[in-house]
């Protein structure tokens, strides 16, 4: 797909078909994200593939109670927003995703932050141009339970940088209104 | 271009031809650039634009005075590794690109690493589908200097998360070589 229709078809979704994403197809998108850059090439990024729903309902659950615990330790937290949500037994943080891809970092890397979300847009724009559908979930980030990131494979000195949920979407929405590019200045030398 | 040539087409390039980027193009680049996701829908990042020599040479060398600073008061940083080449006149941080585009972001936003790193990206694709070269400039980032930052357009709760330099490359090297994908887990239901 060209890069100008790819950027307008890359949404954020969270609705999607009820069809497995193949695990082929999960392989082929690691590859392409194989190439982003990353602070001096040192490609940290690690990953975890979740295609159980059993699994993605439990780091859901999760993921709402140590959440609802960092809102009630600071209410004034800009998490506190979700209080509401975070609270509907019936709401899945991975949106019932048939498919959730964990990019990990080291926890003391310095250019963790930059370096997974590099990694994540390359992931995106692969699963985009595959026809599948994406949606970052900051929500998903704040797992702390050792057992279940343990479970999950994740070495203690590694954190969990990127939670992205992948799946077919039931439908692509057009591109989202966005403001103009807000330049603060224009340093020239005419 | 199709994304699966941009990813191979766009690689860090640090050797650019003496032309200048026209504006309009920087323009049409910063469009795409507004298509990345951001936390929350947030679309935090503001952008300076330096199409100056003497600008961008100023930059090179306060950046490495700032950095050879806190290499002194920290030796054991992961910067010390760049003590000698930071330490040579002839070396600009910037690699003489004819155009810097710093990508800045509220101080105090949580998410700030991971908005910038997302908007570099769609920046660097953008550009590379237009047949321009860029390189993410970590040592780029650590400007210091008040009355620089006030020159520069930078408001004061406002922070440099990515510089990227821009322009016409003397060559595009093949897609470098990259590990395979690092697979902490499966988790299937299968």
């Amino acid at each position: 797909m060209d890069f100008e229709e790819l950027i307008k078809r890359r949404r954020a979704i969270r609705d999607y078909l009820p069809k497995e994403v193949p695990l082929s197809i999960i392989h082929d998108i690691l590859d392409d994200t194989r190439f982003a850059p990353s602070a001096r090439n040192g490609q940290p990024c690690k990953f975890v593939i979740v295609r159980d729903k059993t699994w993605i309902s439990r780091l859901s659950k999760e993921s709402k109670a140590s959440l609802l615990k960092k809102i009630k330790e600071n209410p004034t937290s800009p998490l506190a927003t979700y209080a509401s949500i975070l609270s509907d037994d019936g709401f899945n943080v991975f949106y019932n995703a048939p498919c959730l891809i964990l990019i990990c970092v080291p926890k003391d890397l310095a250019s963790g932050d930059y370096d997974s979300a590099l990694a994540a847009a390359y992931l995106m724009f692969s699963a985009a141009n595959r026809g599948l559908g994406t949606c970052w979930i900051g929500l998903g980030s704040h797992l702390e339970n050792p057992d279940t990131l343990k479970d999950l494979g994740i070495p203690s000195d590694h954190r969990i940088a990127a939670p992205i949920i992948l799946g077919y979407p039931k439908e692509i929405p057009p591109a989202s209104d966005r403001h103009d590019p807000i330049i603060l200045n224009i340093l020239d030398s005419r």
